[in-house]
């Protein structure tokens, strides 16, 4: 597959969904495209037809959702004949082929759509992930996506990240603590609040504290916060939030980062960098299905 | 609310998802994003505690989905207190303030990120739609949307391109006919495409064929399609299309359009022009919540 | 298969459902009847036995849902060998065999009453339809059915009417424009509603118009109405209303139709009769399973 | 409200479903009626519009089903006023008021259709079920229903048997035992079959075994059958098997019972007459909303 | 298997729950423990690594539920090779070898836990019932269970009381009628209630009644109950009451009943004992699952 | 409530599920034991009998779930009253009066053994929680829950365990970190498993590494784990192990933990002792439901 540059994305994908889990978001995107049937290809193609069909790249990227892709033409077609031609997170080429699909023609027609409107945005997400990524190449920090998935999807999305090369924040509200400036104000300060999440939690989760000013950071560090969100800092705060820390926390920058100032967050030191963008505001990559 | 631009929505936003539909894509997302509650909130919050917020635009945009949003905070605390400051279909400054919330702060914490994402992906879809009607103004083309909608939100996406001053292309596979090259192979021509059709599906129904060439849009109108979707042709065929149809059909502009050529193509004297990207590549609107 | 008469339903029987939504279904019957097993066959049958059975007409009829009913069989034994005998849409007379079944003993049990009764109910609508097809041979007129369907089964039987020669309304009230008197006196007229209407809708669904008097089927005309129903209309009105529209409108007769008044009805020269009592009020066909 | 004959239904009617489990049956009646909203209703009606309706019997008939009735008004207007005018189990005449309702005129027009299809089929059910009732008025014979219900809605229409005058057969294959030939067959004989049961079922289930002959009556009674089914028998032999029982065991005749042929079914002295038709093929009772 | 005792379950086992049943509760478990993935799991083992492994008693017991735990591992890896060492109703002894299985190392990690789970518990359920059975060897009684179980597992644990060598009570308050002290008030004394019922219920089910007193046994007789259920009585009066029944209804002692105080019920001579704690107080069994 | 012993569980009993997943719960349960009504109480007791009752001790211990408990009897009349006269996490004494409820007959009597099944069970793990937690009082060990947990009803046993006294380990697979023994092998070591996982996983999550020996140990802390299993390890290794983290990685004693051996595992100084037997292996706390 010569011209693809490949990303080392083999530790990524091996994070896979259940098939049991991707059915559920695929009927559920079936039933609302289909209640009840599709009234061109049940009344113009034959149903014993089949055909071969191609996903070809209209644009670069990085691959991101072949899995829950074929799994959609799997659903209509179990004998559907599926060879992927890339693997997940390949970068690919604008004209490249993806996946070759042959099987029932009137299976194909039906799960067309749904089937690339997953993988096109899985793969947008991705591929702009992996643009923050590389931005950020040579400094120590990793790229996180948020809780800002859409909402039904967040596996899906947050897998896409992964793949792209970033890492995940916490999944949900259950499995990772933040601290934001209610929660300290509800509970009487950092110190309170720690002291009250530490007790009650499970001894495998970290506690995370959002914090604006030094003096926040002081205190967050002192009362043992494991990850110190920095939100909304100026670069030269940042920096010296990071010096502070003396590798005690973590650190996360946080809000409003994007492209063009990504670098200079990173520059500040921090060990993390989250991103809402690259999940809540993302351009589908452009991919379509050719039949032969 | 003076600084506020009117749309004039006022028949768009009545067009409503019963209560039992939103709750069902609620649960949906709470469920994900609370497997086990929220394990900052519930320790660091008193139970009996009491706050107020306001939803803030901090751009300028239309908005929509103030609906599900509210349902959002009603889902975690029935009695909570909902003052919408807009209306649906309102463009909004920055800095204008959207929704008054007060209620449980508790139900508020854990219900504002799920909410968030619902209004910003929907203002953002209705913010996006409304530049390319803008940009159509003068002409008689509408701007409908396409079937690339996140799967399990279609109702909602739709729902929004409506708000933004879009209309709606078919909402599924089972509520419109859209004969395409394949069907057309598959059925032996157009002829026989749109004859094996009409005789099939409910007569409530238009039949839409997609065409490449002149001689295919003869084809279809001879046949008596009702609507023509011209695919991916240059703006000076789309003219002859049009020509050609002498009002016997409805005529669709499809494939690649843009808010640069968008203009080009409403030139071309199309009733329809269908966008993709209002739905599928969108940037969430920037809206946050602030604790008073 | 000598003896029966083919009814050409080849272009109906090729709609059909997906197997998600059959099982979804099925699964819903199954965990009515056996919430706890089936405590009979439990305990009298040995889990290894194996059976040979024929599901055989007991009545004339039209034969539909046999992809249901084996479905049904293939659920609870998924190696359960299914050999049709006869193909839906099928004129079959009393005693004919329809399916031969040979499987796990207690699976046969268990789905036999579930599987005859999808059976019997989708072939005695098909068998109804047809009866009303036949008393229009000859006329223009088509006949259709209703929203009068089993809540949860209407997918079922709209293509059980299918099966049996009719075609279908509209699906629900989400694919197809109805106007009635209501929405008419809320509009404020016919001309305000179909306004309304025709600005919001996609453009892909056409505009139906229910009349009483010539007078309303005017102003529907003068609206553009794409449909007119003539509800409840005696047939020489009727025949009034039919050539008022010059063919500038499909005309559907509607209301108390029944396989006395039909060939009347369609004489006026209208294009679509509906009649709701092919789903409403329908004698399951008489099939039982004989076991050898 | 004079004119109506009172079935004395009062302890029939004292049956009902949890509220959850009527919105189970509607949120799925709704789904598959309105996917995607009504797209005329909320484009011709005003949000805050207004209405009041009644329903009307169309036909004489005994009304069951007024309860999930009213809940699908409910669930579209959490504040519609419903106010019935009859009874559960009231016989009423053609004309008669059923219910008046008076709420949010978008819901009342949504809900009318699956309102009324579930009202008219249970009463349908209802109505027929009393016919067969009232003909073996003076016969110790109980009309009891089968399995032959719709699929899914086997809790609707059991009910509805027991409003018009029937009592219930097992709910499911769960709850109660009917051993029939193939069961025997299997076991090695009547005696093997209610021995082996017997050992395995709850002790609050009674055993009923099917039989054809009355050699068959015998060995079932030799074995303690605690009722036994009289299958297609003709009366004389009816009456002599239940001649036989002397007491010891409940008969219950099946096969093919209709109005015509019951009371001499009953004459046999039989204690129960199963009939299948009064749930699988029932015209749906005529009744009609009418908007004020 | 030399060492085992066999505990005659042949027709016990035979009871089972269908594939989709078992994989809805296991679906729902899964969902629960792996809401996003195993996130120790997919980052340590490679996607193409094989495991074997073998479910191994870590004490003496019955084995139930093997059924439901090799779905769980066949649902993470539809082609896992299980190969049962033991059969359901087993009694086993400590290090006895009971499930081997061979398939991709990540599901059989997955499932593991899920796995053990339900058949550590089911087992427990087992083992305890026997306990209670082998205390009546000898005596007419038969060991029955309650609605005490776990909600949502109910089929589950039935099973499980009866591969124990139980056998069970009513299923749910839809199919056996137990009238307490609070429904006899209610209807205004044990007659009315009896007479209440009967008229209502399906012909096939029986009716027991609970009764503390002497005087209360006697009416229920009188009045045609099938079943009376000696609640909380002293064995001496347990004893009066069955004999004064004479064999005219089934006698069923409960409360309080222990595997200390058993025999002395069942000396009593009562048909059925139910006993709470063997679904409601139940020590897991203890398996585990070693990796060769 | 003079008499009872307070538990200080103000910080504990914090933590809720939210309404709608208690529902779910709740249905579910109530459609397993109700699939076609309640037969005995729907005949006897009269449609608007009002009853009052209390749910009462019968046995010391710690009270956990009585808000389900309560969701139960609203769920079935959603305008019954409920007055708690203790709360949760309150030791309560034999005879002690715990909630008091007052609504319609029909209602309570139904809802009351699901209402009971999920309180007795949950108040079970409480009690039991609250013996391990007391025997460590004075010791430093916090006493933990494992995955042990019966399917389905996850999210309210770790809730109840809190209740009594104890912390939660991780939810799911999901959450948390745990590398056993074959993760090691498949991972080729201690150190690649760690490195492995730490690149992939959330920043806001612990690694926890399973060690049985020493030299286990020490490896494990050469690279960083956050948390350090002690698996069936002898006290006096668990001390040296506790003593070679010098607080350098959190300490958790697991295996085989009893109400007999905790206090010396405790003594080791050990951080955490998860202990299975508080979710799998309890007694149902005896409450029971006196009418008045």
């Amino acid at each position: 597959m010569p011209g693809r540059i490949y990303t080392g994305a083999k530790e990524r994908k091996s994070w896979r969904m259940e098939q049991w889990a991707l059915r559920d978001i695929l009927e559920r995107a079936f039933r609302e495209d289909m209640p009840m049937g599709d009234i061109t290809t049940d009344y113009t193609v034959p149903e014993d037809s089949v055909s071969k069909a191609c996903l070809i790249a209209k644009q670069d990227g990085v691959i991101a959702g072949l899995g829950i892709c074929m799994e959609a033409f799997r659903m209509l077609d179990p004998d559907v004949k599926l060879t992927p031609l890339v693997k997940e997170g390949d970068y690919v080429k604008k004209g490249e082929k993806l996946l070759f699909v042959e099987g029932k023609s009137r299976a194909m027609l039906k799960a067309e759509r749904t089937a690339l409107n997953l993988l096109q945005r899985l793969s947008g997400i991705a591929s702009e992930t992996r643009k923050y990524v590389e931005k950020v190449a040579g400094y120590k920090a990793k790229v996180v996506d948020t809780r800002k998935t859409t909402p039904g999807l967040r596996i899906l999305e947050k897998y896409a990240v992964r793949v792209g090369g970033g890492t995940n924040h916490r999944f949900s509200l259950s499995d990772g603590v933040l601290i934001k400036d209610n929660h300290i104000k509800a509970a009487g300060g950092i110190k309170q609040a720690i002291e009250a999440v530490r007790k009650a939690i499970p001894h495998t989760v970290k506690i995370e504290v959002e914090t604006e000013t030094l003096e926040q950071v002081k205190e967050a560090l002192d009362n043992g916060a494991d990850i110190i969100m920095l939100d909304n800092m100026p670069p030269e705060i940042m920096e010296q939030a990071v010096k502070m820390t003396e590798g005690r926390a973590v650190t996360e920058a946080s809000g409003n980062v994007t492209l063009d100032n990504i670098q200079k967050v990173a520059a500040s030191g921090v060990d993390i960098i989250s991103v809402g963008a690259i999940t809540h505001s993302v351009k589908a990559m452009d991919i379509s299905m050719k039949f032969e």
